[in-house]
């Protein structure tokens, strides 16, 4: 008798559990970001020393992380990046947070994926003005080096492509859960405030939910920027047309993140426009035609704050020494 | 009886342990580095957002962190450090670890402690080329930092003054102990090799150790770059002299600390040498009219190398969003 008491007890007990529990909210368009499953922290580990270290860059200077400060919401908040010689890139810095998301890298999308994008920028002439060949060479000169190298990747000789693995398995791990509003998706109703909420209501009414949308806000698509009035701020930036050469791709762009979208002004990929209020409208008008009033921009703006996330907690990594065969820093122009 | 017993064993076992407890060798004329003592965390984690700050610049692009980096030695591993709009310094990048027990700072010794060194580089138009209203102005602009600012000094109002005191005590934080000549200097027979102490033997007996000493291992006094044959390398830097204007105080510089020097090459004011062998060599003639030989060059290199101590383990910032009140990024040159 005591036993079935004890059950019976028991049982009410956990329905109570699951009655309490906040319910998530699965019907939404927007899905939380997520911790990567399957991580070896040691190639993580290689790939954080390797995404700060300034001698992947000819100058010794610039690293992945001049460019994606994760200080600074995974970019530079700079119009345009500074490259080598102080030169001035041609496109805004995207975010390396969440990056793992997007359908491809880079504006364009010309890299397939994160292994591919980190050999982009170490061998551009305008951005770390290395070569791959530079970078290895470098790299091999270090024990330290190559003792990691072999301990992650079983060889005895390290190439370009264990650097990509190994930046792009860090980068894997540059994930922001836990916003406001992923919280508020878990089924937390207290998590948004009344204005935030108005703000993602109009967010979906407005139809900026059809581009952005999906775990990362955005990301998983190209989208024409000025779809409905052409945007003449920049029109010599082709965008996705570099990459397929098709005329009907011109101004074409990967759709970027929203995540931590107050962390990452300036904004669009001409990096012209400072004021996420402003960005809002740019969005409403080019792309769907519509002007918003100042509430119902506001109220977006108060959505778009909730969407920042934990920022990854970096411990500041301590890269080992240059040797005698360490190819020097070349700083000239 | 018993109670006889037990005070008597536990006095014996005391005894052992002090018996057993390695005794410090107090006599050397290199002291341990120590761990400050009072510090405040909060002004320190503020200080510490300040070192990584690249708003502090005009670009928005360098901070102190792109030419004291943290991830190597303190200091930027270049000839000399690049500033705003790739304007090279004229002179080397001497280390920010241990940088509180300098006498002064600067190779010329013009800022008197870290508090007033923290002031010069954001206002120098070489190097970070903003001004210490504009870095006010950055910072005011934004809530956070505007709320912990007042929390750590209790000011309504950011003042220069203040930015520099936060910064001043995050670098005192940055010091580097348990190096393993500490460990010998703390008693550990084993912390050095046979090889080590003689390297650090030679260093005494050649008389490198008169101006490098003290916890520092150097960083205590001014001396002449050439005091016994003349260095003929660079001529123009004019050290000392440029702070004092006396002409017995040409070539004059900061004997810099010896602490982690194989984290911190190229080596000397002008950047000149890269092997820690040939910067010795260079030190034995030029200072005290010695030629080593390759095996006590050798030695002394690998006693310099038991100086690496532990690097500061630092968690990379957040730092809070810009607002529309931020003054914009300048990246003109």
């Amino acid at each position: 008798m005591k036993t079935i008491y004890m059950i019976a007890g028991f049982y009410l007990f956990v329905s109570s559990i699951n009655f309490l529990q906040a319910k998530p909210r699965t019907g939404e368009p927007i899905q939380p970001i997520k911790r990567p499953s399957k991580v070896n922290p040691k190639e993580v580990e290689l790939g954080k020393k390797l995404f700060f270290e300034p001698r992947l860059s000819k100058s010794g200077f610039i690293s992945c992380n001049s460019c994606h400060n994760l200080a600074t919401g995974g970019a530079d908040n700079l119009k345009s990046s500074i490259g080598h010689g102080w030169q001035l890139g041609p496109i805004n810095s995207p975010t390396v947070l969440n990056s793992s998301y997007n359908l491809a890298q880079f504006w364009d999308g010309r890299a397939k994926d994160l292994f591919e994008q980190a050999g982009g920028p170490i061998a551009n002439p305008g951005e770390m003005a290395s070569t791959h060949a530079l970078a290895v060479k470098t790299l091999s000169s270090i024990p330290e080096y190559r003792k990691e190298f072999k301990r992650v990747y079983g060889t005895k000789k390290i190439k370009i492509e264990h650097v990509q693995r190994a930046i792009a398995a860090f980068e894997k791990t540059l994930v922001t859960p836990n916003s406001r509003f992923d919280k508020w998706l878990g089924g937390d109703d207290k998590a948004l405030s009344k204005h935030e909420l108005t703000g993602y209501q109009n967010f979906k009414k407005f139809g900026c939910i059809t581009c952005h949308n999906g775990p990362a806000v955005g990301s998983n698509s190209f989208q024409k920027f000025g779809m409905v009035h052409p945007y003449t701020k920049d029109t010599k930036t082709l965008g996705r047309f570099n990459v397929t050469k098709k005329p009907a791709d011109k101004y074409f762009f990967k759709v970027p993140t929203l995540r931590n979208i107050e962390l990452t002004a300036p904004y669009f990929h001409d990096g012209e426009t400072w004021s996420l209020a402003e960005a809002v409208k740019i969005m409403a008008w080019h792309q769907l035609g519509l002007k918003p009033n100042k509430d119902e921009v506001k109220s977006i703006v108060a959505f778009l704050k909730t969407l920042t996330g934990e920022q990854p907690k970096i411990v500041y990594p301590v890269l080992p020494p240059s040797t005698g065969a360490t190819p020097r820093p070349d700083t000239t122009k």
